[in-house]
């Protein structure tokens, strides 16, 4: 169906022979890249028994088959306030790479310093889509898509404390964003906002 | 800034006055489509009375000013299940349309009904993106996420009772929606899901 | 009371030695199928060296002691997407067994690909009770429940993450589904969903 | 599909003329029963005017088109405690009745005086189902779970004040039952327990 | 105690007799400015009766008896971003204005359109206390607490609609703001912002 | 103040050294009974080291010094339905044994075995004021308060899974009972419920 | 079963034909105190139809048929603090006295003031219970129960508004009190309040 | 910006290697107070490898470079009433000292006992702001907040069980303080808490 897609592993909640088995599976089965998703380094070890070329990013917590791609011209830029933010934005931004499309990564910039946001401004106009991800910095897709009229997808992460309630804070911010173009996934899903993104930026073709 | 774009009142919340002197003020100071969203039939009343061309389109709670335009060539197509879900439906074919999208309506579909989704995939197929409003078929986007490859956009309502608490059954059940390339907008928000919808099917331009 | 039934244990929150002594007594004390559910290894240690013909099941969590026993002739079957569903599912497909149901396994029917469900449609019909088991894809009830006109038994799972709510987020879904003939359990209660499906394959006895 | 079943119309959230719409269609197009839930006085009376056979209970808000019909020999009981429930009770009675079934009423049964319940007790053995209804007796199912061994339909309803939520606390205290036998439905969906009653009442045949 | 501070009256809750007999007791016990907040007009015009000087601000919903006053030095800023938020708001300047406390009303400045914002930064760099009230536009309080270095008090307001949850996502919001210096109130709480600020400015003394 | 009445220490969220250094100072200071609840097997041999009489009880996890002490004639019932409840129910029992009342304990009383605790009646009619502790079995406290006219004493617990919520389940259900005469304290407060029982023991004197 | 105590009517959620009949039968059926509570006025004027000696209490909303009563020496206290919890307080404080206890109200004591409450201590002391009823004063049981070693029952009200929740935050509050001796009681429910109460005091007898 | 104030990093979320590397990286670049909030042992190891000069606060879980400083004269009060709350109330002191306050604890003053707080009234009348940490003693603020006519913060803390939901509780009570003059910060946020009192106490300078 998903021609040129990757093969996707959601490695969370299956046991560490089920990940290395699949895994296997679908390299064998086909070219195109296969990832898996919230992987430990434990499940990356066994998949290297089986699948020697596979690659492991330990701040994604993807494993990866790559293969020689083409990409797309278009641009997807991920956005980021904390640092304890990366895990979520590195899910998205490798998840949109492995898909085919040219990441250029905006961390660091938070609400509580405008300007740093603002100076990268310039960058975040180039792009088709723009993912935004944020945990304390609930705030953050709503300031970027007051700038911008591109699609925002907004990741809310589940990184703070007290009355973040997991998550649950950020996610509410961003359904609740005033700032038209703004749409949400799941908190902490990085590779749903990511592939949704892909998708924009495939019906975006090579027009820009 | 959004050229082209309609100019947008948020009527909720604003008295009939206030309602009536910024939609005459927008309508006055630009030759591009205004609309309204929220609007009651007493505030039209009051709109009507500054801006005699005005109509108001009582499903979709929308004034409205329109003027000639140009539409895109992409195609959105808006998806919903029950019939109390159309007044979100439409608050989202109708702001598509005010964009300058051309839009499919593809009613009366639901989960419990799968044939008659399937009946309809050739239209849907053709859409740049499509918008599924749902309340109670909180499930819906992830069947139509299942049956294609673009991206979705849903929109959770807040029909139903008991535990659909307020359209937060629908909302919880679309955001864990494991159908990659569904992201979500705030419970009720049609215009919101329309907008977004418009920024992609901008960006798909001419070429589908 | 229960005639035929298994005798069971809720291990869960029971120390070790609660469990095997437990276990032991109602081993000595009648000639039924005896079962402790949410058992650790551990605790199947313990139950062994008092009782050595008991096994353990590691997957559904639960230690027997097995009788010779009788079948009903009608059938249950347990649906279920996701690999991480699989213990629940288990727990409920190995508690009908014990309780001397025929049980037909469908698992790895997600909504977002909905060919494998409808592949698998004859073994769903020839079924009196349907257990659909699930926790990222809450649709999958309904869906099921739209196919059939059986009695389905839901059971919400705790897999997933952030706005899954541990459950929650599928609970809901569940029991807001459109399709008449869903009722729903606790959140992971596979052995509380297999004892009602008993109940109602007993009442439909032979005649099917 | 679902042969020898009415035909429903869910008329909450629906236009009195939509209602009256559908319910004059589907009384043309066959000769089962034809009714819809949640309807109120109004919806009744533009019903009327289409189709001067309908009659209308006030208590369980159903308007039905009832034909000559054959029943099942099984029996389904319908329990309530309180006054308040009795509108959700007669929802699921009247129900069970159009769909075939025999049915009967167990009602002002609380937990708080169990002689009145304990006093029924003949009457619910000889049940193929049990559909409990209550608010702010959540205990109910519980009780009347561990005096059987027949499926219990639990029924929440959003009778009740304060810390009762509208129905949450006996939908929770509902699906955390310890009596095994018990599965829950939608907050006041006495339809939706009906519905299923009904299906399992019908698997159980003649045999009783 | 509270030397110099108005009398103040919290009118929900109470019925108009109750309100009226408090009001005149006060302004009779006292030369100090008497004021009611959450009054209705009906309670305005009973007061009025036993009051005839009595005065009424139908937005910020306050009934007040004025006296000659000397005001602090220090300025008081209150933000909001939307017309609907306009009641809270003004229940908040009117509050300190009844304090003593000069006060710049900053509206209509949202995070969506940050410019407007920035061109009103250095009234708000003049201010002691800034107050930011806020519904759906819950980024607020973090963006000027960016910019600014001076004590922030957050108002969540129950503007809004489905995932708004009636101000839970603004509290919630605001309450994890990461720039330092933001403290929050109940949502609605315009009156109790305007007293800490009132407090905070007298502190603050001439020395500005 | 708390003439008689032993001093006690809440050593949760407290270090061993902590505890330790209060327990033994508690001691010196005065003759009566000295406990810690919530307390760890660690913290035990920490007091033990300072306070060589002291005891502990592993299930109720209390460290207590005792002094001879005269029993109040009233009689405290704790009944509890299931074996992971014991802690909290052994934690209401040694505090009221402790506070100086006669306790009778009465287990393995749960709703889906009625008999149970019917045969435990006469000696429930003794009591003054009987504690209910229960986790999954939140109906206890309706009925035994619908069987007794004495001032009943509940306590939700945190035993169970899913829709239990950690207690919020069973917290809810009791506080919604229909049976008058039943108050509630917080999730596994067994002390709470322990010191209010024992306070009305006391009021109740030697009369019965 | 309870011998001497008033028959009581809970009329929210039933009809007023229902009450009024329920009513007139209590009256003829016996001698003791008859009351309704939550009775609005309508129903009080059907009511008096059949019981022309009936009499209605407007603010505590309970209607009833007095006779010549006993009092029991002992006291029972009702405090609260806002005159938006009177109804509860009041509803209270009256079925108290129905049930034969002699009552004192102390009321408009907030923890704002202490000193309001310091100086009613005296009375509150010669109490053997104390109901407190608050609602945005969640905080006054736990400071009540500090200065007296008496039971203390509290009732959380609906009154409040924002992050009060309906009575959730008071309810939360009451729970989590330090002050051993409270137990608590639904949002709103003064009857359940005034009835563990009066068993309580009458467990005292007349020896205070 | 914020002349005179500390360089902070907040830990928590970021690896060992990060917050020594952005440490060191602060330490080089200015002579201020660099100081790292929710810092582990661990951590603080990593970062004196880097910065010997550095020291760590077990209780407050802080790492700091402390420079010498000048005091404001004002003073700044953090009261709190349990053990358990120790480590946030120490977040909130040290984080004001860092900032160049003078601080006094008022520890261990708890609403169950009000005399202990009364002791204390002289020290906390000569603060400009008061800073109050509470768990399980929600009530705490208010009753400060009564006692007072400065602005007070108010902190919840998630020390406590149950129906504290981690702090919940403590949140909303103080959300909802009638007591005028309380605003509050997230849940364990002590920093927060502590740099808003530390703003307040710079603006009202010398002159107390
Ligand atoms: N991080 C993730 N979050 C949510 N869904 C995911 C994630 N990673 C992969 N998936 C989905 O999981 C599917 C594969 O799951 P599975 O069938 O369990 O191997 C992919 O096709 C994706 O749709
Ligand atoms: N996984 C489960 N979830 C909920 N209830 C269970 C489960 N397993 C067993 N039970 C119930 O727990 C009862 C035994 O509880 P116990 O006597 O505490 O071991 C059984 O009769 C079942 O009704
Ligand atoms: N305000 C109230 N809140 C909760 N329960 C009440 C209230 N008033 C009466 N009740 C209870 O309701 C029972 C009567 O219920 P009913 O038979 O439905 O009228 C009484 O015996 C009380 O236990
Ligand atoms: N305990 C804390 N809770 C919330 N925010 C904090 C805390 N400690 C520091 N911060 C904020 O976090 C900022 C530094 O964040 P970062 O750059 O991620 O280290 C500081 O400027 C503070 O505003
Ligand atoms: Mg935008
Ligand atoms: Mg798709
Ligand atoms: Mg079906
Ligand atoms: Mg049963
Ligand atoms: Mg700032
Ligand atoms: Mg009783
Ligand atoms: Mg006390
Ligand atoms: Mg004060």
């Amino acid at each position: 169906l998903r021609k040129g897609f990757p093969e996707v592993i959601f490695c969370q909640g299956k046991t560490v022979e089920q990940v290395a088995q699949i895994f296997y599976r679908l390299c064998q089965a086909s070219e195109v890249n296969v990832m898996g998703t919230r992987a430990t380094e434990v499940m990356y070890e066994a998949v290297k028994q089986l699948v020697p070329e596979a690659a492991y990013d330990s701040t994604a917590r993807i494993i990866m088959r790559r293969r020689a791609q083409t990409y797309l011209h278009g641009l997807i830029c991920v956005c980021s306030a904390g640092t304890a933010d990366l895990p979520v934005a590195e899910e998205a931004a490798l998840t949109c790479e492995l898909m085919g499309n040219r990441v250029e990564r905006v961390y660091d910039v938070g609400v509580a310093g405008l300007h740093r946001l603002l100076d990268r401004i310039a960058i975040l106009r180039r792009a088709n889509v723009i993912i935004v991800v944020a945990g304390m910095e609930g705030a953050l897709p709503s300031v970027v898509g007051g700038l911008l009229d591109k699609p925002i997808i907004a990741v809310p992460t589940s990184v703070g404390y007290g009355a973040g309630f997991h998550g649950l804070a950020a996610l509410l911010a961003m359904l609740n964003s005033c700032a038209a173009g703004v749409t949400v996934v799941n908190i902490d899903n990085g590779f749903g906002a990511a592939y949704a993104a892909g998708l924009i930026n495939k019906l975006a073709g090579d027009q820009h």
